[in-house]
């Protein structure tokens, strides 16, 4: 009997060059890629392998295609995580408790870092964040104001994989345990306490104190996790 | 001015198809697609765009082809999320620390968990590991020792998105932090110190005492980190 032969694909080895390109730094985010032309000229393959390459990478999330200005590698990487996440969490057949036990590990982590590095700037958006937050009553509007602030401590924390994976978190929960934040934020009770428990994070981040910010995080998804798994249930 | 008109591109449809499928549970982990042609037929699109449509999902990771036998629900996903983290550790041109923190948040979150979760068989599980690398002596059991304990004690979560994270973690750490892994291990009052760490976090667990097993998981990558660091530097 034959063994199948396995094809060496050409475009396998462009998506090599480009991503070491990357690893190099030769090509930075936000960077335009040179045209299919070029590309195939300069790597002796044909246009085809370009192309196909150039595909995949966009699949990846590496490149974005602007129709009639090129490729470009991205810039924005917002939603890179969440499709293999969401993925993992249909195949696995998890349950919805997995995505709040994993955002609450995150978070009480990233809050530590952010009591250590927030600036003066930062601590002045949330202020700032929280100044408009009481002038409104729309539901839309807080449920904003819950996810900016959440989203800040992330960026605080000044590390990058942290902010991303949070994100993709956000996203599931979004997909996965549907208007469950809306109604926990608008039922009276839980508002003014939620209120509160954002200000005392607020208040350990100002001072720095990674001990007792992580306390008041913890705290506070603890009483959302638990308000959520009603709503799951 | 004409602005581009955009494809309205029928493989993405027949992509959203088969996702729905999966969130349906209508294809589970490991099944077997139907045939291309009986996908055509049933879809009402052309082999092509089912064609395209099975390439994408194969880049995402939720399929595989394999020669001759047609196409799966992929069961493993193990390097599902390296791919995507990676991407972003490169573009956004993180540093290697900044996945040493990522790991120790997770880790030290995880742990929690285990301590609450871990069985029997899974306590007796570890045990035999630290019986086997007892009697030896090579650098590459030791690695492997090391990091099937981290990976035993992922599991014993039970939270597979946690997993999925510290697997890909595993594996940023094997890309951009190369070999230090191994240095730490070998060199004999480290590894000494970590085998006493090891077996801290294993009593913790075994005891199902959430908090020493925290604080133990803390100290061990601390140090873990600490000495990477020198590496790194």
């Amino acid at each position: 009997m034959f063994s199948p032969i396995k094809n060496t694909k050409v475009y396998e080895k462009v998506i090599e060059q480009i991503k070491e390109m990357i690893a190099k730094g030769t090509f930075k985010k936000g960077d335009k890629l040179p045209s299919e032309r070029e590309m195939a000229e300069s790597l002796k393959v044909s246009r085809t392998s370009i192309r196909e390459a150039l595909r995949e990478l966009e699949i990846m999330g590496i490149i974005e295609s602007r129709q009639g200005e090129g490729n470009f590698i991205k810039d924005n990487f917002e939603n890179n995580l969440f499709e293999p996440l969401s993925t993992i969490f249909l195949l696995k057949e998890s349950n919805p408790e997995e995505i709040l036990e994993l955002r609450h590990i995150i978070e009480r982590g990233s809050v530590i870092l952010a009591a250590e590095r927030i600036t003066h700037e930062e601590l002045e958006e949330i202020d700032l964040l929280f100044e408009n937050a009481k002038n409104s009553n729309s539901e839309e509007e807080l449920v904003k104001v819950d996810i900016t602030f959440h989203y800040k401590i992330a960026q605080a924390s000044k590390n990058f994989l942290i902010v991303s994976i949070l994100n993709a978190i956000s996203f599931l929960i979004e997909s996965f345990i549907k208007n469950t934040r809306k109604n926990i934020l608008t039922e009276k009770e839980h508002k003014a306490m939620l209120i509160q428990q954002h200000r005392t994070i607020f208040t350990a981040l100002k001072n720095h104190d990674s001990n007792a910010a992580e306390k008041a995080m913890s705290t506070h998804l603890q009483y959302v996790n638990t308000q959520m798994k009603k709503g799951i249930h």
